[in-house]
């Protein structure tokens, strides 16, 4: 788990005096991976206070983080950096803050990110890593993976060195999310309850967190009586306990299909999730149904005939990194998950799509 | 925050497997602080494997653990010990430990326990400590504080170095907790949610975890569906829930008078909040409501006239007491509460109970 959390209203302020403990030596700098979106952001970017050879990088996140972004991002802080940075603050939504995990990581052990990609296979611990979420909904911010698309799959690298040492929880830095991304972001963190709460991992700790963020996003994608920023502070909130909830579970049948969309089509995880989950009613029939009363509640269009031309072949690789994740299909379905998924099983699921 | 949890019926049989790697060499033993209840409880005792210098301590929590008591045990085990230990591991419930977190901080910061009472004076890193509740309620496996009674004060040892390293929560350890103790206890969290939901230091984040272990307790203590098992783990969970939310707001009127009391009169915490809180309708109407509605169902009697021969210069003491815990009356009444709460009305209270 995170061993330090800050949250609140206007916290971002505070960053500065929050890390600066953590400065190695003047010639090692804080390194701050900041979403491209922000770029020319004064409200935010003037209040990141960079001392002696701190940096910010700007980083877009049109694309899933990929190992190869991380290995090229590990060369080019190692080659302009005098020594190894005091720390990696990472600034955005779940692909700024897994690149951040993945890259504090890799500052630390050799070779490529991809080698990494899998349970427990980092050796040494991470440097200093912060995580400052710029919108809710992921649990990037809590877990205890960064979630990357390599050469052969999309997997995380899921280690006791990933998780952060320090986040950051400010609701005020997602007044500006697009609507549309908004409720995908939020949609994954509802979709995580699902999972969680639906599967055959289930403990009385995850039930707990997953509970606890399902009424949260009732409340804030159902109710009509929550002020703008009661309904920032609640979705920070829904997002960390979703988190929660997954890290001592573990997701099922949307992510393992959202995986494979991903993967070959390079759909973004947010919406990839709710193109999957809105065709998942013979698995979540409740929470299906719940989620079409929300998208319509929103006016939310989702794309269609996103897989309508595709071949055999490239509906294959789709089926392959989808059926990779064993973990989620057990967790879903049960040790005897083999005999209800099969191949043709997923193909016609993605063909809804 | 505890950086690392484990949870589960049966999980304590991994204990050693957890610890192991923490082990310094094998002149540093690891030193078990047990509740002296499990004395000759060999279903418990059995499973703690003993290598090299290892040892169990039996701790009696017939009173609230005390500045000198960790104090003599720290002296024990630097005389006793070839090195300084691998680990302290608690094994009790909140005494214990309290106990366990402070003698991991004294093992490493000089002099007196009573030294380091109060706000993050501990200088030094306490050394690897583990906490394992076998009652649930008091939060103090999640929380930063080690409550001891010091000569002049009951007050915490508040500090970044005091919460645990490792908490294993297996609710299966709670079997046996007499009744009446496992009310008192669970009492402790509920009232943590009532202080901590209607308090002036409220936010999102502590009221998320609030809210949930409010729920989790109407379940355990008011509905009839739940099997032993369930009710077990719901508590393990209600209690941690309960110990977050306080740790990011705080504790309010009841916890201030049960501090007065238990520092004069030693009576342990768990009872004493409920004394207490039985009278606090002016503050709390529907939580007092609702705790005298759950003490009813399972027929808990009180005991009465604990302060009814006291004398003013013995009341003073008290009151001294209650009234030095500042944070806790401005949580619960604000900034002004100097103008509401004075001597004369808290000996009011006392001398209800």
């Amino acid at each position: 788990m995170v061993p330090r959390v800050i949250f609140g209203r206007g916290s971002f302020n505070q960053l500065s005096e929050i890390i600066s403990p953590n400065r190695l030596n003047t010639k090692a700098p804080f390194i701050y991976l900041v979403d491209d979106v922000f770029k020319s952001n004064t409200w935010l970017t003037s209040r990141i206070s960079l001392s002696y050879d701190d940096k910010i990088l700007y980083i877009s996140t049109k694309e899933e983080p990929k190992t190869s972004q991380v290995d090229q991002l590990v060369e080019d802080i190692i080659l302009t950096c005098k020594e190894r940075p005091s720390g990696i603050i990472g600034i955005g939504g779940g692909s700024i803050l897994d690149l951040a995990k993945a890259v504090s990581i890799l500052l630390t052990n050799e070779g490529s990110a991809e080698n990494y990609q899998g349970w427990d296979l980092v050796k040494n611990p991470a440097i200093y890593h912060v995580g400052i979420p710029t919108i809710s909904g992921t649990g990037a911010e809590v877990s205890r993976t960064a979630i990357l698309t390599g050469p052969k799959l999309k997997l995380g690298i899921n280690s006791d060195y990933t998780p952060f040492d320090q986040v950051l929880l400010d609701p005020e830095l997602t007044k500006d999310v697009e609507k549309n991304q908004w409720f995908y972001t939020g949609m994954d963190c509802y979709i995580h309850c699902i999972e969680s709460l639906n599967g055959t991992f289930l403990n009385e700790f995850s039930k707990t967190y997953g509970e606890k963020a399902f009424d949260l996003c009732k409340e804030i994608f159902l109710a009509d009586n929550l002020s703008v920023a009661e309904s920032q502070d609640k979705l920070m909130m829904a997002s960390w306990h979703g988190g929660m909830s997954i890290a001592y579970s573990q997701v099922g049948v949307a992510h393992a299909l959202s995986y494979g969309l991903s993967y070959y089509l390079g759909v973004k995880h947010g919406i990839g999730n709710c193109l999957v989950f809105d065709h998942l009613e013979e698995y979540y029939p409740e929470g299906v149904a719940l989620f079409k009363t929300m998208k319509a509640k929103h006016d939310i269009e989702l794309p269609q005939g996103i897989c309508a031309n595709l071949t055999d072949a490239e509906f294959d690789i789709m089926i392959k990194v989808a059926l990779s994740l064993e973990p989620l299909w057990e967790n879903a379905l049960g040790k005897k998950w083999k005999t209800i998924i099969t191949p043709e099983k997923v193909k016609s699921l993605y063909q809804k799509i």
